[in-house]
């Protein structure tokens, strides 16, 4: 019963069957191979037309990579406060970025709006004394599983353009965001007004495979992927990774299992008194509050959770994220055990 | 015929298989998994002592997250003016160390020696008008496919910690130059006075797997590989390939074969009157110089390699790289191309 | 009537005429002048013990170069929302340190409290995952003119040492702080527990004369100096400045003088009912919540100074500062103009 | 008899008069002041067009900021070897630049040429495996004493942009260069294709001043100068300097006279049998080789200068830099020393 994380499980057995595959033969080396013009293709009719993307192994590489092509030094990040590049990532953001300032946001069930960043700007509209505000970050879906509709994004977008910003996505679950809305990989992208998408396959089975997605132009990104270790030699076997997540459709079968899992687990823990559903269940991820004793029996029968505020008040709100690859019993099992006897 | 380089070749099939295998069920993300537990051991036992071991997942990471280690910012890191982190990581180094400065040193056969070292030092050693000469970086096996001893390792690390610096290993190749040195790791590496190794699987049968070692300490580092998105989540699959390569010899068994093609390629390519050996063959690669025609005819004929100098008087020096999965034949095949009808 | 800021105004004559005493002659270059060993002297005379003093042309450059010294560029700096470093530097304390997060506190007066960081600490505290609480900032006096007591820093100082953190003191203002205490400087440095000091003179009489003071060790400090361009060849124009202004106490004269008219324009504008006082006066700058129509009045009439807040329900809060050449008579013109008719 | 260096005197009297000047009254600050804005448009007479020039407290910090606006992170910056950038700054290009390598030229008389600069770009045209060539960096005067003609600084400047690269002149004794060759600042400068300048008064006279010069477009540059420390608060203290030194062509005299004092130094040394000049005497220094026992007799009697190389052959070469503070007896007096009894 591993609820810790989406990449506290395996890669998809299709995924590792191509990264096999792909191994045949000599290939030229960083990225002139066959696999990375294939996979190029792919992401093209994924998103319904011409991108540069570019392949690395993790999402805290996607988002700073990202984020330092679209930031020069001086600027300012604009992000919610609990973002994954605010909280998870030491740094990143200002070591590619070389100095840039986040700007944290609250904002309701992980998502930020449009008066919140020009409530944020005049701050940092004062000329040179302060960083200039150069990225708007979203997050897709949110760090507590929720997802911004295409009205959303477009009206952010919007906001960020019209203070010469651009907006970048870190989709590092985008497959379950898209899963959850039906929609175009362009609708909730570069229809709605996103510059720069950090596109996630590490958590939605994969080995460790995002690519950095760019729907304008991506001025010096090669040289930074390069310079930052991120270009592999083998390229060969991380396009392959995302080349077979995406053939096939098999990003939406993956996530869309990981998000029914979610469902069912919220359906059956809300069912139960003393159990509340922190914020909506759109995605992966399941926050609820739970009372400590419940938590306590939960981990003594096995069950693995991270704890997402201290205990206050005899309840604590956990995290608990399904993957494609959750066991299905285990939620029936879970729910079971924090009903209790 | 693919001699461009021993990343042009894919991934052993037990290093696929150990992917595989690692894929089973859920391991806590991050390195806390068993895999690298068990990974740890197995460093400790090739380098007969207790090592401070990271996986990365490229050759250009591990030097330069090595080299941020030990040098700071206003540091000096002197090395050879052919090294890869000099010419082929696009200021990888100064991004990494945050704008340190690469001092270069010419060398016979692609290697350095404590009398350039020496030389160069003077110009470094006026306070703090120039930049502090912190590192001394050496590659295991050189570039030019040479290796150093031993005791020109020593020597070495005398004269960098006689200076006030440390003694880094760029060992991409570090199996092959152990196979041709028939030695143990620990004799060219901390009994020799290295302080930091990158340690490399990728070019040996890995798909991206690298390790940085460190024999003494290694403060932050573990920040640096997080901050520079070189923390993979799924961290098992990157520990899994180094552990395979070094589980029952198997990175003695690849380096072994393409040492070995090597110097049969060596050996033919000498026995024709119109090529000579540049350097000496104690690792995978071999410098040949050849007539413009016989390289355009090789090049007609299928063989694939890199010119390593522009064509100089009719001739041209190029390098041809074996790999524990070129096929055998090829080494005939190419030679007798080159020694013509 | 000028009250915009205590840069605003010009030199002290007697650090202009230093300045031209120190012209005379030749001397070493870059420091090793025998004004700049007076000035050595001078400080640990000062501060009541050796201290590593080094002189720079301005608080921004001390602070980052202070913060540099003490944070690492995975590091984190807790400090005020509104402190100089946060709010108008530029992102300047993130350069020089190569990246580290600034973690912004709220509260009072512009002052941090224990408590405050205390509960910042744990967000950070979580290995790897986020950067390093590694110092605290705070301003002595506060961006607010408020000025901490020195039982206040040492709480300070001792939660940040418990937690394996530094303190650094902005002391821009630090002689108007020292005025209001009436004690020694190493009652509020050292012997509280500050490890690295930022002693402003360029809003005290200098042109542009600032030191960065450690009271321990300095590490790598003339390093970072050196390569940021702040070590100035004719070092002798800035060590003049700066002990010119510790020579005969002058510091506190225009200290003194400075804080006197700022008790007296706060008094004679709280006088007035329609003002208010915003914080406790301890240094040189009122902050005082206007009318808009008073503010318009006194701007009309030929007052400079600055809003510190957009106007809001009427009224505007607006920073008056003085300085130690702000001349007297605009304090009851100013406040006469306030008053109305 | 100091010759150590131009910036071993101290300031011309006319400048520290222009500093008590600009000190009275209030003013505003970070350069909205009128000084400043009288220092522009005496720098645009100077150049004979309009120019984007911002003051800067040192030469490092002029050159470094202006190669950080011209060289992206990962570019490649072309300099002489023995350059200031390159030997003496400390690694301070790297740092503004986040980490640009420079390419480290040989070259007659201290100058590089465009045989040398198209020799070195082929090992960094190689896509993105090097640091991309962006600026050439030449020093006019050059470290040996050594003046650029038009035609020189031209064919440089195309050679540059031919490779889309741009040209910046570090001109710390920019004045010294002008004087010799009798022609205007835009003939070497905007004319010839320079496209940065960091035009030097400090060894000219100042106390503390350069003015870095765009003469096309200066991206970003006034971000760059604040987030490092460089923009003064009391700025008029140093546009004061400049302006002071532009007003009656006053930097013409004082480089007249530091140049003449060289030329008659030269001489006079040149006429004394074992003594030898080792460049062209264009600018304020002479380099000559001497005799170790009259190098030894010199100092006995009190005369200050660097060696430049460690003796070798029983001689040792010598800089000797003339100021325009530089008594004239010094000359005489050194010349009769060196020459014997």
């Amino acid at each position: 019963m591993d609820f810790t994380s989406d990449n506290s499980w395996g890669a998809a057995p299709e995924i590792l069957a191509a990264l096999a595959a792909a191994s045949d033969g000599p290939a030229l080396s960083y990225g002139d191979d066959p696999i990375t013009a294939r996979l190029a293709g792919r992401l093209n009719e994924f998103f319904g037309r011409e991108v540069a993307a570019y392949p690395v192994v993790t999402g805290t590489a996607a988002n700073a990579l990202a984020l330092a092509t679209l930031c020069p030094p001086h600027g300012a990040i604009i992000c919610h406060a609990q973002s994954h590049i605010a909280v998870d990532e030491c740094g990143a953001p200002e070591f590619f970025t070389h100095g840039a300032r986040l700007v944290l946001l609250n904002g309701k069930d992980g998502k930020i709006d449009v008066a919140s960043i020009e409530a944020a700007l005049p701050d940092f509209q004062r000329g040179i004394h302060a960083s200039k505000p150069s990225v708007v970050s979203i997050t897709q879906a949110s760090e507590f599983g929720t997802v911004y509709r295409p009205t959303e994004i477009a009206a952010i977008a919007n906001a960020a353009h019209g203070n010469d910003m651009t907006l970048h996505m870190d989709g590092a679950r985008f497959a379950n965001a898209l899963v959850h809305l039906d929609c175009a990989p362009a609708d909730i992208t570069w229809k709605a007004g996103v510059d720069a998408l950090s596109f996630g396959a590490t958590k939605n089975g994969a080995l460790c495979a995002e690519a950095v997605v760019f729907f304008d132009k991506a001025a010096d990104f090669e040289y930074r992927r390069k310079k930052s270790g991120h270009l592999l030699s083998k390229m060969r076997f991380l396009s392959a990774q995302l080349d077979a997540c995406l053939e096939n459709n098999r990003w939406r079968i993956y996530a869309t299992r990981a998000n029914a899992l979610a469902q069912r687990l919220a359906k059956e823990l809300a069912s139960i008194g003393s159990v509340e559903i922190a914020y909506p269940v759109e995605a992966n991820a399941v926050f609820a509050s739970l009372p400590d004793d419940v938590a306590a029996r939960l981990r003594e029968q096995g069950a693995k959770f991270y704890d997402w505020a201290p205990s206050s008040g005899g309840r604590t709100l956990v995290r608990l994220v399904c993957s494609f690859a959750t066991p299905e019993r285990d939620i029936g099992r879970f729910a079971g055990i924090a009903r209790g006897p």
